[in-house]
C-alpha cells in the first residue's frame, strides 16, 4: 500500500464529509451518537474477539503490564463508552450560535458565529476507548475526524470503527465523517500531520514524547498538552487547615494525573506552622519530600532538592517543597518553572489573591482550591478532549467549544465601502 | 555579531519585560502610548534625516517605485502615526476582563480571564509606520514586542525605536517592552521564529511569499494572512440594483486590497439581467472580465477564463465571472476556490441567506454587503494588526482581542477533589 496516497484519500474523503457534517442539524448528529451507542452495545462479542487478538499479540510482544491494562476492553469499559456517548449526545450544541451581534456606523450588523473546525486528526496511544471518546466529541461539534490509534490496538480500533460507520449510516451521515487509519505504518502519522489542505488541527493524546515528536514535525496546528508541573502556594496568613487540606489533596489524591501538584511553595511566615503538619500527612500517604534548605531544616525527613526537582513532573508520590519570601517570589518561581498548566494560591488576602490571578501565566489559575479540580467535568464543559498548555486557541481543558472556531458574520442591506 | 546570541538576548529581555507590562495598569500603558506620541512629534527632524538615509540607499539600490513609496515617511504619514497612537490609547483595554463566571456543583466559581499573549514577534516589509502601529496595539494589549522590519528601512525603524523607548521610560515601563531588531542579517528572522521559549506568537505582515516562508519554518505559532480570493454570489431573485452596486464596489472601489472581490458568481436565472449591466459598469471602471462560457455568451467583451482564474488573487482590475446553477453550486465553488477570507451573497431569500452564512467556510461571511467592508475599523474593533485566514485562535480581522488569550480562573473556598 502507498501510505501517502492512502492518507490523501482519507483526507479528501474527510474534507468532503466535513462539509456535510457541518451543515447537518444538531438532532441528526445526536441521533448518530445514540445509534453508535446501540451498534457498540450489539457488537460486544465482536469487540471482545478483536480485543482478545490485540491482547494476545501484545502479550506475545511482551508489552508491559500498564500498557496491556490500558489496551484491555473490559465489559465495564464498554459500558463507560456507551455512557460517554449518551452524555455527549445530551450536551448543548455549540455550533451555529451567534454572539456579539452589533450594528456598526455603516449600518451593517457584525457578529460571530460558532462553526466547526472542519477535519480533526487525533493521534493516540494504546487505549481503544479513546476512539469513541474523541470521535463523539468531534462529531458533536460538527467536525469530521481521522483517528490514528496505537498499532497494538489495531484490531480493537477496527471493530470500533465498524460500529461508528454503522451509526453514521443509520442517520444518513457520510461514513467518512469518522475514519480510523487502518495501517500500522508509521508513515501514516507523518502524512496526517503534514496535510493542511485536508486536516485543520491535530490533537495528540499520549505521553510527552509523542506530543513533542508531533509538534516538531506538524505542518498543521496542534492543540497540545505537554506536562503538568503544577504548584500550590501557601500565602502569608493563609488558614492552616485549608492550606493543609488543599496541599494534601493536590498531591496525594492521585499521582499520575497532569493536574497533580508537583511543587509546594510556602511563605516563610507560614513554614514553621504548616510544614511539620504537612510532612506528617505526606508521610502517612507515603509521599517523599525533596526540599530547599529551609524546608529540610523544618522537616528532617525531607532530602535536599536539586535544580532539576523544580522542573520535574514526577507523576509519582514525590513532592518538591520550597520556602519563599513572599508572593512576589512565589509568582517568580511559578512563572519560571511552571509548565503553565494549573497553579493555585491559598490565601485570605483579597489583594494578593487577585494579583496571583492576574500575574501567574498558566492555563488555570486558582484561589483556595486544589489543582486536581482543573478538569473539563469540574469546569462544567461536559467532557474534555484534553487540556491545552498552549496560549493560542484553546487554553486549559478543551471541551466542545475548543473543537469549534468563530467566524465573522455580516448582515447588510446593500452596504458598500465608501 | 553572533546573531543567534543577539536574538536570544532580545528574547530573554522581552520575556522579562512582558511580565512587567502584563502586570501594569491600563492607565500606565495608555500614558506610554501618549508619551510615544509626544516623543515622535518632537523627533520629526531626526525621523526625516533617518528616512532620507534609507530613501537614498534605496534609490542607490534601484528599489522599485512602489517600494520606495512605502518606505517614505512624509509629514502626513507621521501625523497619521500620531493619530493612530491616540486612537489606540482611547480604545477599551481587553486585559483583565473576566467572563462566563459560573458556580459549579463543587462550589468553585469558574470563569475566563482575558490576559496578554506575552511576547509577540512582528515581521514586516518596507513600511516604517508599521513599527508604531504594531507596537502600539501589542503594548495596549499588555504584550512585549520584538519588531523586525525590512532591511531597507533600518535607519527609519531605528529612529522610531528610540522614540518608543523614550515613551516607555517616561512612564517607568521597561525599555525591552518594545524592541526593534537592529541588524539586517536574515538569520535574525530565522531565530526569532524558532524561539518558542521567548516568543509566544509571530505576526507576519507582508506579501504571500514572506508569510509562506515564515509559516513553513516557524516553531512558534503564526497568525497568518495569506491571500484574499473573495467572492460575491448574486442569488436567484436578488435585487438587481443592489447586486450591481455591491458587485461594482467589491471589485472596483480599490484593487490592491485583500478584501477585494476576485471572482463573481451569478445564479443562471439572474445572469441575463445583471451581467450586461455589470459589464458596462466594469468597462467604465476599466476592469477586464474573464468568464465561463455562459458569461462570455452574455458579455462579448469577456475573454474565456481558464482553471487558474478561479484560484487567482489578481490585486488588479481583472475579475473572473462564473454563472452557476444555484446556491448549492455557488457554495461548492466558494468552498473549493476561496482562500477563506471573505465571501458575500446578494439575496432576498432568508433561508438561502442563512444557509450561505452557515455553510461558507470563510473568516467573514456576508449577506447583502460589499466584501470591502471586511476590516477591523468597519467591524468596530478599533484597529487591526492584520486579517487572519487561519481557523484557530483569531479568525478574520485581528484587533486587540486577538492579541490576548483567555485563561481559566477558579475561585474557591477550600474545595478539594473527592
Amino acid at each position: 500500500m502507498d501510505v501517502d496516497q492512502y492518507m490523501v484519500e482519507l483526507g479528501m474523503a474527510a474534507r468532503a464529509a466535513s462539509r456535510v457534517v457541518a451543515a447537518s442539524s444538531t438532532a441528526v448528529r445526536n441521533h448518530a451518537l445514540l445509534a453508535v451507542c446501540d451498534t457498540l452495545d450489539g457488537a460486544r462479542a465482536k469487540l471482545a474477539d478483536a480485543n482478545a487478538q490485540d491482547m494476545e499479540r501484545g502479550r506475545a510482544k511482551a508489552l508491559d503490564a500498564p500498557l496491556l491494562d490500558r489496551l484491555e476492553l473490559t465489559p465495564v469499559r464498554i459500558d463507560a463508552m456507551l455512557e460517554g456517548l449518551q452524555q455527549v449526545a445530551a450536551l448543548p450544541d455549540p455550533v451555529g450560535s451567534i454572539s456579539d451581534m452589533r450594528t456598526m456606523p455603516s449600518g451593517i450588523g457584525v457578529g460571530r458565529m460558532r462553526v466547526p473546525l472542519g477535519v480533526i486528526g487525533i493521534i493516540y496511544e494504546s487505549r481503544p476507548n479513546v476512539t469513541v471518546e474523541a470521535a463523539s466529541l468531534c462529531l458533536k461539534a460538527g467536525n469530521a475526524t481521522i483517528l490514528r490509534g496505537g498499532s497494538e490496538a489495531l484490531a480493537s480500533n477496527g471493530a470500533i470503527a465498524k460500529c461508528l460507520v454503522q451509526g453514521l449510516q443509520a442517520v444518513g451521515l457520510p461514513e467518512a465523517a469518522v475514519q480510523v487509519v487502518a495501517t500500522a505504518d508509521r508513515a501514516a502519522v507523518g502524512k496526517l500531520i503534514a496535510m493542511p489542505e485536508y486536516v485543520d488541527v491535530i490533537v495528540p493524546r499520549g505521553g510527552k514524547g509523542l506530543i513533542e515528536r508531533i509538534s516538531k514535525d506538524a505542518k498543521v496546528p496542534v492543540i497540545k498538552h505537554l506536562d503538568g508541573v503544577c504548584h500550590v502556594y501557601i500565602d502569608d496568613g493563609a488558614d492552616d487547615k485549608m492550606a493543609v487540606s488543599i496541599a494534601v489533596n493536590a498531591k496525594a489524591q492521585r499521582y499520575g494525573t497532569c493536574n497533580t501538584m508537583e511543587t509546594l511553595l510556602v511563605a516563610e511566615s507560614k513554614a514553621a506552622a504548616v510544614l511539620p503538619r504537612l510532612a506528617e500527612a505526606y508521610a502517612a500517604a507515603g509521599v517523599e519530600l525533596r526540599g530547599c534548605p529551609r524546608t529540610v531544616a523544618l522537616v528532617p525527613a525531607a532530602t535536599a532538592a536539586i535544580e532539576q526537582d523544580w522542573h520535574e513532573e514526577y507523576l509519582a508520590p514525590v513532592l518538591a517543597v520550597r520556602v519563599v519570601a513572599d508572593l512576589q517570589q512565589a509568582i517568580e518561581h511559578i512563572n519560571t518553572y511552571s509548565s503553565q498548566h494549573t497553579d493555585s494560591i491559598v490565601t485570605r488576602d483579597h489583594g494578593r489573591a487577585m494579583r496571583f490571578l492576574r500575574e501567574v501565566d498558566s492555563s488555570s489559575v486558582m484561589i483556595n482550591a486544589s489543582t486536581r479540580l482543573a478538569d473539563g467535568f469540574e469546569y462544567g464543559l461536559g467532557a474534555e478532549i484534553g487540556i491545552s498548555t498552549d496560549k493560542l486557541h484553546a487554553r486549559g481543558p478543551v471541551g466542545l467549544e475548543g473543537l469549534t472556531s468563530q467566524k465573522f458574520v455580516v448582515l447588510g442591506e446593500g452596504q458598500i465601502r465608501s
